[in-house]
């Protein structure tokens, strides 16, 4: 019986090896270069490398490939198009990091809340603060939330115990959420913007000038999202003019953020280097577990989950 | 008719003066040789003070007071057996600071979690981390909850949400939670272990050498509750051994804790300046509205709320 020329990066080898059924046949690699030998035998792929452009140039030459997972929820950057001409079947990691970013959400609006850096940095030079350099509670303050996937849900779970009051935006109109075509005009109103949106056309600069001046002063911006959702020069503008509180940018343009970098000195930015979903030990584990589900309805021919919409990008 | 005689500090008069009744005479000062001359003469006090010491001292004076008020929620070092011989009846700040005080527990462990502090000093030198210096989700984890009050009540509700399993201890056998007699060998079940108990007798020193070397060396130590509950030293001892992760410590012996003191350098100490309860802009007026209540209520013969059991300090 011919096997199913599965190809994978070396990484994620020990995850899985022993746990692969007999009808597989693995095609590890250690580079980029391998990889581009293997990925056009490949049936399924497994192509999640830290560079990016070469994990999407590997991708691309996977020209017999009918299903490719990644353990990133985002595939923005990936070929798409050529992924839907040929009739591969995408499914990301949506949901795998979402527990550590909803919880490093409420870490970052707390610490902006309480204006903890402030804290911090008083201690640092062994110095007692007499009163709270920040005086926000959560409670009783109102959340917009762009984005409502895995990890949108996750976080209003959590706000809610706080008492925040959490407007969602979704297509579909219902009870308590705004439509894609209302929220801007609802921007005054909020203490709270958290973007938790993919990274689509759609969402491409979609927090810009005229979005930071709707915002109330005291509101802070919260970007677990993609650098690429926010118009970053024009927050800078906003965050210097202090016509919004604080930034959180867990994701920014360019990433790393080289030293020197505006950002870095602007007032009341907080730069979290795209940590909130490594903050967490059972990643590749909960990665490993889901492709291993997802093998077995492969090959019993049932419906992959979660998978990507191609056209959407999501 | 005779009015009934009121002493305030003069920091709690632009929150009431002009709501109070008038059937009362407020007797307001400024310092504490003024609070010195009204304390006798008066029938209601709330004498708060930012020095504790002279505080006590001018409710010592008060000895025909049936009512003493007050905004804070810890009342030791007051003359409890005093004010139990007069009779004055003793409502506190019990639930004023603990929507804040919740929240700030939460920030502390997430903080903890994730690392925060380290990826806020690479932030100071701009320097982008590749990996998360904290990987530790609340979901999941195992909470020892010392102190069931106003403030209990609030870190269970939002720790909840966030999947953490929380164990409380009370006097009276419930389900779920632990007895007295019982956490103590149950330490080391526990990812977090959270004082949030009044300052009394039995209290005092309740955390020492014993029970943080029976905590696991992950677990981490959040004391919202008063220093002494602590015993500093072996703390110290145990977090410079890492034979407990972390202590978060929003209370210490003595406060403020001066330059120089060796918990500022301690590893893994995190030193938040009694700042809980401040960070808030509504504690004076929820206290406010607490005393006019209550007000009413002393003139109407009924019962005051909160108050303080005088005999067990809380």
């Amino acid at each position: 019986m011919q096997k199913t020329k599965f190809a994978a990066a070396s990484l994620i080898r020990p995850m899985i090896e022993t746990r692969l059924p007999d009808w597989v046949e693995p095609l590890w690699f250690m580079s980029k270069e391998e990889a581009l030998l293997v990925a056009p035998q490949a049936e399924i792929g497994w192509f999640d490398m830290y560079d990016k452009a070469e994990m999407f140039q590997v991708i691309s030459a996977a020209t017999q490939l009918k299903w490719l997972n990644s353990i990133y929820a985002g595939v923005d950057g990936m070929p798409l198009e050529q992924l839907a001409r040929q009739g591969t079947v995408v499914t990301n990691g949506t949901g795998i990091n979402a527990i550590t970013i909803a919880e490093y959400v409420v870490m970052a609006m707390l610490n902006i809340a309480k204006g903890y850096r402030n804290v911090m940095e008083a201690a640092q030079r062994q110095e007692w603060l007499l009163d709270s350099p920040g005086k926000v509670e959560l409670y009783g303050s109102k959340a917009l939330l762009l984005g409502y996937g895995a990890i949108g849900k996750l976080i209003e779970e959590r706000l809610s115990a706080f008492n925040v009051d959490v407007t969602k935006v979704r297509r579909t109109p219902a009870e308590g959420c705004l439509t894609p075509n209302e929220w801007r005009g609802r921007l005054s109103e909020f203490d709270w913007v958290i973007l938790a949106v993919p990274a689509t056309p759609e969402t491409d600069g979609m927090i810009g000038e005229a979005e930071l001046s709707a915002m109330k002063p005291t509101a802070s911006l919260i970007n677990i999202a993609r650098g690429s959702v926010v118009d970053q020069d024009a927050l800078i503008a906003a965050l210097g003019a202090k016509s919004i509180a604080a930034a959180w940018l867990d994701v920014t343009t360019p990433e790393p953020l080289p030293a020197g970098h505006p950002l870095w000195e602007t007032p009341n930015a907080h730069i979290s280097m795209h940590l909130s979903g490594r903050a967490q030990t059972l990643m590749f584990a909960r990665s490993a577990e889901r492709f291993l589900t997802n093998l077995a309805r492969y090959k019993a021919g049932e419906p992959l989950a979660p998978q990507v919409d191609l056209s959407l990008g999501y």
